[in-house]
Formats: structure tokens, sequence, C-alpha cells
């Protein structure tokens, strides 16, 4: 079946390589003959505002394409939109079809995390139950967290997973260079799922001795037993590095950080908004151990740092755009592109598509039984799923010593 | 003339490329004839403790040598070792005498900043004064910071600067993705000198606005015109994007993080430790403004991302351990190597040793009239002076999706 006019956006936080499932997309599309392929700008808040390109006028050829390849965040602009339910605002979902109809769109594509395939899922329910048969919804997975319910791994995850590893490698190379007592403790991503802070695993090797600690907020975290280990590593040596979840909890419930009346902000998803777990454990280590601490907060550099993209990575988000795109054109809707791995080593993964159902609004968290050590460490079986994600490297196209982007504005 | 045996240390804060200037210094020390050439583990601080190696039993050919190059931080260990002055602790002057005796070592080679430099100065002096005419003390100038006098730049600077305006850019396309008021708030290594906050202004170009505001130590900070100039930029558009140094101050002569109550924990060269800058001007803001605000630090990331190193200082960086050799085989003493520059398109750099007098315990700032628009920008002539010290790659040997590194212990 040949395509219609497609439309694609892009929502929630950017990954390094949102953007290579946006020209995963987009390429697919032109190849299976949509007339035109739109891109919302910011997400269905763009749509609602009628603010859309079309994406040839931008991406005119392989050039571009591979640029958008290498370029971090959301080309289209993103947005943290929660679709509101049909009940509550039957207009907005009007105001989309009428957006839609007037661009004369067959496929509407929407490339994001768990909030997003809520946004395809609603979507979808509304055409099948209002019977809109000739426009098809289609969800493409993105999320650095990797806390998609289904896939086997999320596209994002791969890059920022090779970012963690490399960049905890660099700083244990750093906190072991001085004779003294120090601590240094690492924040990375992760609410309520610690796939991003599991990947400091990956640091150790024959050239690293890696983490002593690791937190991931599957597991309850006790500050006194944290202490405790601390001490009880620096008996052997001086330097202990702890690589922590932004999101760890006390038994109570509470975040660490809360302890530390930081950011109590709150986002458009309701998520209460993170920061200052490493600042409120290593100024409790400065007290308890009197020994020099340091906190480095990864921020949202994991999340952009594409001038070290993996390259399976990479490859995969393209991928999985064209899964989609090849999905609708076969008349599928109310579905997302998943993986699914057939083998560790060799790796080996296929491509599939799966109701969205079973999809939106289900957090994927790491197995308990890869968390081991007394929650302080990951099992080989961990590292194994984690590696091949990180193989392969897409170098940046290098103009005058920097990476250089595709922008829109 | 052929050298003797040789002794080299690392001091100080590492950097990306400290360790392509110990290459240096080994592979031309055993290409000019030196018989051993020993590491003193942890700079001066190991070396009263008797604690070195004979390089060549863990460097044995180019391969181990190229890993060098690629390895952050030092790989003999580093110290905050502050040499005390020959009055107040001769027994100290005494002991690294006798340990150079006992290995017979006719050249001391020592690697770093400023007070590494003092470390050189002070030792030359006492040969002098003790008629020790056999042995040579050099230094090899190493530091993020670019704060040497004489020398043109110091390597270590180019690659720090090279992640700086590299993460800049991708942080900039992170920021400005969502349709919402942001400011984000990135802060910068640098205590008295801005060079590294200068260089988040070669983030700007063709595809990055770049930061809208560049704060510099060198400039009196004043929070009032920075609250009013993030106000006056909101007016245009949505994304703000600030770097500042971590050093900059008000104008009663303290540090802008210092009203945080954040850390006032002091080093053993009596530094003030900062951190917090960000943190505390983001906190500022969202309540001034009413927005959301986001602090990044890059924090020691900044000195140890050898992920991607410039090309141009790994180059440096070993020719100018080169060149402290091979003036030590003329005879050459309390002398440092520096680099003079040319032109700077093309860009055109000559290397040279100095007296060790003009250098140590001096340091060089941000010329005041390369700070522009009222003290939040930096001028062409700056970014001339950066540009070049960029350019060019150095990847890591990728093994197993991560870089490779070097590793004593």
């Amino acid at each position: 079946m040949k395509l219609g006019n497609v439309i694609v956006g892009q929502s929630g936080g950017p990954t390094s390589v949102i953007n290579s499932s946006l020209a995963g997309v987009f390429k697919t599309a032109k190849q299976l003959g949509a007339p035109v392929v739109y891109g919302m700008r910011n997400g269905i808040e763009g749509l609602l505002e009628e603010r859309y390109i079309d994406m040839s006028e931008y991406i005119k050829g392989d050039l571009e394409v591979e640029l958008l390849k290498r370029t971090p965040s959301a080309y289209l602009g993103s947005c943290r939109f929660k679709l509101p339910t049909y009940e509550k605002s039957p207009e907005t979902y009007d105001k989309i079809i009428e957006v839609l109809r007037k661009l004369d769109v067959k496929h509407f594509f929407y490339i994001g995390g768990n909030d997003s395939m809520d946004t395809i899922k609603q979507l979808s329910e509304y055409a099948k139950v209002k019977n809109i048969t000739d426009i098809t919804f289609m969800g493409v997975p993105k999320t650095i967290d990797n806390d998609l319910a289904v896939t086997d791994h999320t596209p994002g995850y791969g890059s920022a997973a090779k970012y963690i590893g490399a960049t905890v490698k660099e700083i244990i190379q750093d906190a072991y260079v001085q004779p003294i007592n120090i601590v240094t403790v690492i924040e990375i991503m992760g609410r309520n799922a610690g796939w991003l802070a599991a990947a400091s695993a990956l640091a150790k090797g024959d050239d690293c001795p890696g983490a002593d600690l690791i937190y991931l907020p599957e597991s309850v975290f006790d500050i006194g037993k944290f202490v405790q280990k601390v001490k009880d590593i620096q008996k052997d040596k001086k330097q202990v590095v702890v690589c922590v979840s932004e999101g760890i909890k006390t038994a109570d419930g509470k975040y660490v950080c809360e302890s530390a009346a930081t950011s109590t902000m709150v986002d458009s998803f309701g998520h209460k908004m993170l920061g200052g777990t490493a600042s409120t454990l290593s100024t409790l280590l400065a007290g308890e151990l009197g020994c020099k601490t340091r906190p480095i907060e990864f921020s949202t550099i994991q999340r952009c740092a594409s001038h070290i993209g993996s390259l399976t990575d990479v490859t995969e988000a393209f991928l999985i755009g064209a899964v989609a795109v090849k999905a609708a054109a076969e008349g599928e809707t109310g579905k997302v592109g998943v993986f699914e791995r057939v083998s560790n080593k060799p790796y080996l993964v296929g491509t599939s598509i799966y109701d969205v159902n079973a999809i939106a609004n289900v957090e994927k968290t790491v197995p308990k039984e890869w968390i081991i050590n007394d929650g302080t460490g990951l099992s080989q079986e961990a590292i194994d799923y984690m590696s091949p994600l990180i193989q392969g490297e897409v170098y940046p196209y290098m103009v005058n010593g920097l990476p250089k982007h595709i922008r829109l504005d």
C-alpha cells in the first residue's frame, strides 16, 4: 500500500538519537511514497496551534539525513503536553482531527516515551470509537530511561549508557589520582527505573576498577548501611566511587534528596522534579567520614552527548522509525515498534510491532535478580544485557573542531 | 649531550593530556639515551616516600605510548604537595637530593601548573645555592586553566575547551527543545581566570545560537544587572543559556556561591574550594523570574573527558615534554617549556624554554579587552585565539564500546 500524507512529532525529554528515529520515519515514508511528510513543531502542543513544517523543505538530501542522525535533542522541538482524556476535552480531539484532515494526513507518528505512548493509545482509541478508519496512529519508542514495557530496550538508552560508561571510567581515572581519602558520588538520571545508573557498571574492566557501589531506585536505600559500606571500603583503599540514581528512596518512600530541601517542583505530568541526590550524599559523607567528598551530576549532558553516540543505538533508532512506517503502510494502527532480542552473544535482535495498550503508562524497571551485593551492584546478566547496546561509534561531523548539528530555527 | 637517568612527576589537578606530556618526556628521554626513566608516584609527595617506578617496565612499546596519550588523569598519580621553602624545611630538600642521588638521576622533570612550577623554581634555586651542577630541573606546563604566564597557552586547555564548546553546543540543542521559559545556567571551572568559561563562546555558529551570557571572574559580577539582562533576553525568546566561571565574584570580593552557604573547604595551597555557583544563580533566577531554571555543572568531567580530546592539544602536550627533555640534554635548568604563537590563521606556533621565575606563582587572566558586551561576551580576538587549540580529534581506542585506558594499579 502506498502511503498518504504523513505527520510526525517528537515528545518528552530529548535523547541523542530521537532525531535518528525522525530520520527513519521521514526517509522511509518518502521511500514508500508519502506525498508530504509534515513535522509537528513541539509535538501535539504545536499541532493544536497548527505549527508544522513540510520536512522536505528542510531535509533535502542524504547529508541532512546523516546530520539529523548525529544531532542531539528533538529537531522538531518537543513538548510535555499530557493529552487529556476524551471525556475531559473532546474539543482537543476534534481539533487534532481537524488539523490532520486539513493536511490530508493519513498516518500519524509520535516519537516518545511512556507519556507519548499514552497519546497514541488515546488517539487510536478515539479513532476507533469515532470510526475514523483512514488515519493510522503509530508510536515510535524513545527514552534514555529504558523503562518502556514489551520492547527489549528503547532507542536513546544505548547512547546514554555509552556516555555514562565512558564518563564514569574517565572520572574514576581522575578520582584515583590524589593520594588522599576522597569519595566521589555520581548522580545519574532515573526516577523510578535504574537502567541508566546500572550502565555505570559497564565501566569496570581490566583497565578500570569500576564504581564501588551502585544504587538503583529498585532497592530501598538505607543511609546508615550506605555510610557503613563506604567506611568499610575505606579500610582497603583511599578512593571510593559511588554511582546513584537520582530517584533512590529511603524506606519511608522519600527521595534521598528530599532531606536537603531541594527542588520540589512538579512537571506537567505530575512527576516530582529531582536533583541534588549526589550533593545530599556528599555532604552527609563529609560529615560522617571527615574526608573530602565530591558530588558530580551528569544532568542533561547524559541525554544529549551525541558526540559519543552508540552506533548500535543510532542505527536501531533509525530502524524502529522505519518499522513503524512500514507497519502503517500495511494498515496497522494503535501499535508501537519494538525490539525483540534473540541473543546477547552474538547480539541478535529482531523488530516487531505491538499493541500500544500493553506499553502506554507501564514502567519497566531493572529486574530485582539483576541487582546484587546487597543492592550495590549489577549481575553479569545485567552487563550482558547492556553491553551490546553501547557497541560501535557514530562520530559527529566535526567542523572547526566541534560537532556539526542541523537546526530548524 | 647524552642524557643520564631521568625522573618525571605529575602534580596538581589532572587533565586529559597530562599523560601525553609524560609520554613526550619518556619517549624523548629514551631516544636521547637516558638509561632509566623513573616515574615518581604521586609527584614530590611520593618521591619523599621513595615511591617510584622504572617506566620502561610498564611502557614497553608504541602501543603503550599511544594509550598513554589517550588516557586522562595522571598515570603516575598526582599530589597537591606544596614544597616548603628551604628556610622552613631544609630536610625536605636534603631528602629529595638524597633520593635523586640514590637513583643516579641527572634530570628532573615536573609536569604541572602554577604551584608545580614553584617546585621547579625552588629546587633549581636550591641546586644553584648548593652548587649542585649535575642535576637539571625542568618544568613542563600543564593546566586546563590556561593561566600560566609567558606561554601562549597550556597543554590541557585545548581539550577542556573542546569538551566545553561541544557540550555547551549539545546542551543548547537540548535547552531549546521545550516551548517554555527556561534558563539554563552552566558552571565551568576557573577560580580567578576565565579561560575555560570563555571557551563556551566557541559553541556559537551557523548551527547554534550560542550562550546568551558568559561571565568570567575577570569582571565584577553584579547580581541585579544579571537578573535584568536575563529578563531582557526573555522578552525576545523563551530559552536563555548562561555560562559562568565558578569563581565569579560580586563587588565586595565575595564568590557568588558564598551567598548560598556552600562548601568553604580549603585545599592544601590555601585555595578556597568552590562549587554551587550555577545552583545559587538558578535558585535566584527561579525566585526572581518565576520560571524553570536548570543548573548544570561540568565538574571534573571537563578535565578528564579525553574521549573528545583535541588533536592539537594532545600533540602539543607531547611536544612540550620533548622540548623540555631536549633542553635538559643541552644543560638547561630552572626552565619551563613554553609555546610562542606566530599567527592564528594559519595557526603557527613555536616552542621555546623560559626562566621558571617568570612563570611560577604568576597567574595569567583573560585580557580585559577580550571581554565585551558589558562583561557578558567574548570578542572575535578571543575566539581567534581559542579556536586553533580545539582543532582536530584524537579518538580513544574503543574496546567493547568504551575508551581503553592504561593504568598503573
